[in-house]
């Protein structure tokens, strides 16, 4: 078993074929080509918490086991509160091939990846890109869907406003400070906040926008008003697990989204369709093991193919 | 994250120390004084299949995953079918500690030890241990039991006399040809088979009869005639578990036993009692994640603490 250090995989991983390897990872779960599961949540009291989950997409020749913690006391002891490592394992003789040692950074990189996969399924084509947020995934959202998407500008919303500002001008971008106001200029909105109050109200919401939501993904996080998703149409990477962690759970339990009508993400990328230019058009992502299963595939095959 | 190979783990584990560790794990579990999952079963093409497991005894200061894989084309590569590695992370910082590559031996250690502490929680003091099955874990089941509870005579059953035979001579047993003797003979009859249909019928099986049953974990398989069960105590690593998978679901599924008379075993060690002297005692083990945490975490303490 080979170990790998997050700057070993940030060196090696090409970011276009990992990109494509997410979106067909995508297609496939939607598909029912892949297995995955979720030994659970595990808390602790230091505090801290963790997941460990599981995926194989068919005809792959590698599955992959991903560890995420959280431990909230760990920054006052000199560590990062962001823990964990991948494990790539063969398809084909289940031998224990490579470790990464990543500190996360994979699952930052999968979750970006995503947003920029689903702004464009969702019909953004580049213009101006709002992000709400100012960590560490504000950041990569940004890069990834201006890297692979496009944006002529970028607008940063913060609830720390010297945040926002430093990220935009790290971005080239542009702070702003009223959150309706980054709204109401951009083409596309991607929230990537942990925040448990909506921050984004309908009144904002104008015909034809479109909404990446990636902050909400359990423990009662949530960053639209619900009354946006009973008049958009809503997409969502996991269907079951919108309705559990995510923005459509939150719609669906005030009656405002009938959950049949929630369309998976990967139904939309093997079958794109170009939405009505008035239309509002939400994608709730709350992230998939095959997503981690993909990116760390990719990621191993350029680390060993050299 | 360091990385210890299975020389390593054999020639640093305080064998007494680890089964303490599993003991208290089986309580724990019973108690609710635990955490754990199970990220599902996947099969592979290959074919094979694999399972992820994580565990974490409240207040212990590691928490571990297990991966488990079976592949059986393995040998024909000159690769040994069964695959797997632990892990082991903080429960305080959730670092990524140690990584044990043992080719799944602290499985079979585990297993064993479970057996030696069912067996004696059910009244076996040493005397004749009847071993079925003349396998990895018929041989580790004989040594454990031998070890830690005693045995004056180890009679071996094996469905290939040849391999029985080796065994016996290797454990400085006997070969028994017909398995009624075995179990007539024994005070405590371990069962270790794969077997899918079973192996000891009820007319053997005489009053004070004492069994552990480690084969039955799932994919159909079975070792005892379920009207054993219908006149025994019967005793179960994990109820749900064995529902599913062991002894217990085979005898409940077919009206011969009622589930809610089932006793955990970590409520039998918590609170030891003495059974009868007639009483036929069962326990059924499947195997549970916590035994694999207790382990894990015994090993990494002792391979660390130097």
């Amino acid at each position: 078993m080979r170990i790998f250090r997050r700057e070993d995989i940030v060196a090696a991983l090409d970011e276009t074929t990992a990109l494509v390897a997410v979106e067909r990872a995508i297609i496939a779960f939607a598909a029912g080509r892949a297995q995955s599961g979720d030994a659970g949540h595990f808390t602790f009291p230091a505090p801290g918490d963790a997941h460990v989950k599981v995926a194989h997409l068919a005809g792959e020749d590698v599955f992959a086991l991903k560890v995420s913690a959280s431990f909230y006391a760990n920054p006052a002891r000199g560590l990062s509160s962001s823990q964990g490592f991948s494990a790539v394992m063969s398809a084909t003789t289940g031998e224990a091939l490579a470790l990464f040692a990543d500190g996360g950074w994979l699952t930052d990189v999968r979750t970006a990846m995503a947003g920029a996969i689903a702004g464009r399924a969702i019909g953004y084509k580049g213009g101006t890109l709002g992000i709400v947020g100012a960590g560490i995934q504000a950041r990569m959202q940004a890069e990834m869907i201006r890297r692979h998407v496009g944006a002529e500008r970028v607008l940063i919303w913060g609830r720390d406003a010297g945040k926002a500002q430093a990220l935009a001008t790290e971005l080239g971008g542009e702070a702003c400070g009223d959150l309706a106001d980054l709204v109401r200029a951009s083409d596309l909105v991607v929230t990537t906040t942990p925040s448990t109050e909506w921050l984004i109200d309908d009144d904002w919401v104008r015909p034809g926008a479109r909404i990446v939501a990636v902050g909400s993904d359990g423990g009662g996080k949530r960053e639209l008003d619900p009354r946006i998703l009973s008049r958009a149409i809503v997409i969502a990477d996991s269907v079951d697990k919108c309705l559990e962690n995510g923005e459509a759970g939150w719609a669906v339990r005030a009656g405002l989204l009938a959950a049949e009508t929630i369309i998976p993400l990967g139904e939309l990328l093997a079958a794109p369709r170009v939405f009505d230019a008035d239309a509002i058009v939400v994608a709730d992502l709350t992230g998939l093991p095959v997503q981690d299963a993909a990116i760390a595939g990719a990621a191993w095959r350029v680390l060993t193919s050299s």
